[in-house]
């Protein structure tokens, strides 16, 4: 949990200014921090088994679904901090946990949690060095969907905390049937 | 739609100011209507069985998670916009949304898909009323948790948008199954 202990000083339940952050990618980051220590929570102590539990043919494992949030981040990483796709490395790094379905539930599994944890803090980190290194202003830089409508750095890292609420919403619905009794949805 | 709608100038892929809304709580607003769109997509053209739908025993339907989503953001109105629990009145009109689970799964079905839009339509409206009424620094007012940590306007209205990606998430998944083939995770 490196990333939230970077921050150990933050309060979580404050969406505030950081120090070492202009201040409303402070408050960017807050939001980041607090989802990721949700996310965490949500798989504490879980082992190869849970994590590579399958529901039904059509589900993704909870280990998958961390990779995948892990994934989507490193995207926008490359997206929005280096105004490109991912290059190929990238993806054979991440193809499975960004495609999910069958190629992941083939290739994401055995895995024990530290791995998975280890990843997300891995890529969280590099997000984190880069966004201390811009101003507020940035945010407001934008580019052009097909559609023409115009997409913000705010509205892409607020889809990274928005991408990773959702999917924990999933694996919190899949850990209450794993361990019946357990957590909340 | 009509949350969405009476922001119809405002494009949903940028997280930025809104005329009418102080800078900051601009933003946020960003956040709400975005995530209320998604959410809407979510559920869109379904009928009253598949809202109604229970996946396993444990499980809640589609339409219980959709006025989940309501009450929580009335909760939050009474605790941010006016410093109190919910009253009598709207703990009668909001307990089984709240408690999810058994009583909901008794009490709300039979309901169509306008219903429930209506009903988070309402709630939003008024959101966005109180909204309009206050300055950024709102955000930064606190109270504390029994644990004494302190919890500001931001985080507590950021759970909120969070909260409803959250149930979306289950929402997303329960409907790919009633649908298979149809929408992803």
């Amino acid at each position: 949990m490196h990333n939230v202990a970077s921050n150990s000083e933050q309060n979580l339940f404050l969406i505030a200014e950081i120090p070492g952050f202009s201040p409303q990618i402070g408050r960017l980051v807050s939001m980041l921090n607090y989802v990721r220590s949700t996310t965490l929570s949500a798989v504490e102590s879980l082992g190869v088994d849970e994590l590579d539990y399958l529901h039904d043919a059509q589900s993704n494992s909870i280990g998958s679904l961390l990779l995948h949030i892990a994934a989507a981040e490193a995207g926008y990483q490359a997206a929005t901090f280096h105004g490109r796709g991912l290059d190929e490395d990238e993806k054979r790094t991440w193809g499975a946990a960004l495609e999910l379905g069958d190629r992941a539930r083939r290739e994401i599994r055995g895995h024990e949690l530290d791995y998975y944890v280890r990843t997300l803090g891995h890529v969280r980190e590099n997000t984190l060095v880069e966004l201390r290194q811009r101003a507020d202003e940035w945010l407001d830089d934008s580019t052009p969907l097909s559609s023409g409508q115009r997409v913000n750095n705010y509205f892409k890292w607020f889809h990274v905390v928005g991408h990773e609420i959702n999917h924990r919403g999933q694996i919190r619905w899949l850990r209450a049937r794993l361990l019946r009794g357990v957590g909340g949805e």
